[in-house]
């Protein structure tokens, strides 16, 4: 059942690659030239059901949007989402976080999103988090200089773990909220997962960190 | 009523100069001398009625401590310890956090404890608040090469600014937790204000900072 399901997404995105890039390797370095502007290009890692991307590519017309997943089955929501807005300036990619430096060249990306990420909460997991120094090391690779990382959780301990993380790689943490939604913080998209945990009274956190 | 008090609370120190510096700027340069070993040097900024420093004290012989109380009232509950406890490894100091270049030499403290600073919730105080970039330059004249601060509050919002503004001088934040009293941190000491928020279910929040 599970392998069909499999097999039917994978199906479904071979059908739409209108929205959907299947093999992101090709256009390394080439992504300019791939939304034919210059506009900067911000990538979300693991853009699940897509709402997140589809509306900041929406309300920022002139920044080029990457919504990347790993999980065929959730990205076919996202596919869904682009077949219904047809946005221009957003592309989404069917890809593993680990391979960001075979999609991207360097300094080609200018922010990236961490959105509600699997926390990997056991210690013998810290490798697969996606502020594990190895993930960190690629993001600044493909980042311009002072390109920074947007990270948003519902993970107390994965925030921290994050913090510290990124303040150890040599980041500078320049925004930190332990409660975004009780915040000031003006112009928060929500994610599908947001939604349930604020409705659920669940404290958002969120944190801005630039490189060096 | 108010003035007789503070006159009290004066006199009191005044008669008490064998648990309590008043002229602590004559040892700057000196404290190794003053207490008479090389032991690593730590302070409190702010330590109030100085139960936690008493215990840090008795429980770490070999650390030299210094508790440094502004407001003369409740400096002279911290000397009433003193008076019982008589440890060769702590003195307390009245001064002020601003003072701090003027009572130590370069490089003579190995650590700062900040807890439960005055959290200056309006932004106009910004100025005064123990972790401005102000003070921190101070802490980091008077630390040695890698010395640390280590915070707790149970303010979420000067919690939040701390990281930031410590990022953003160029510390290295290696610690944060978010809810200590449901961490797996070991060996935590109370301060008297901490024991009454944690009884009433507040979070207690902890960094340790370290400079380049």
């Amino acid at each position: 059942m599970r392998l069909r399901k499999v097999a039917n997404a994978n199906e479904f995105l071979q059908e739409n690659q209108d929205y959907v890039i299947l093999d992101p390797y090709v256009y390394k370095g080439q992504w300019h030239e791939y939304f034919k502007n210059q506009n900067p290009i911000h990538i979300e890692v693991g853009t699940g059901k897509g709402k997140f991307i589809h509306e900041l590519a929406k309300a920022n017309p002139c920044i080029n949007y990457i919504g990347i997943e790993v999980v065929s089955s959730v990205l076919i929501r996202a596919v869904k989402k682009s077949q219904i807005e047809k946005l221009d300036n957003l592309i989404l990619v069917y890809a593993d976080a680990s391979n960001l430096h075979n999609i991207f060249a360097e300094k080609e990306i200018e922010r990236i999103y961490l959105n509600f990420s699997d926390p990997w909460p056991k210690n013998r997991h810290e490798k697969r988090r996606l502020t594990y120094k190895k993930f960190l090391s690629i993001y600044k690779m493909i980042l311009v200089d002072k390109g920074d990382i947007h990270l948003k959780t519902d993970n107390q301990s994965f925030f921290e773990y994050s913090l510290v993380s990124m303040s150890q790689f040599g980041m500078i943490i320049n925004y930190v909220s332990l409660d975004l939604h009780k915040s000031d913080f003006v112009g928060n998209i929500m994610t599908e997962y947001e939604e349930r945990f604020v409705s659920l009274g669940q404290k958002i956190y969120r944190l801005e960190a630039m490189f060096r």
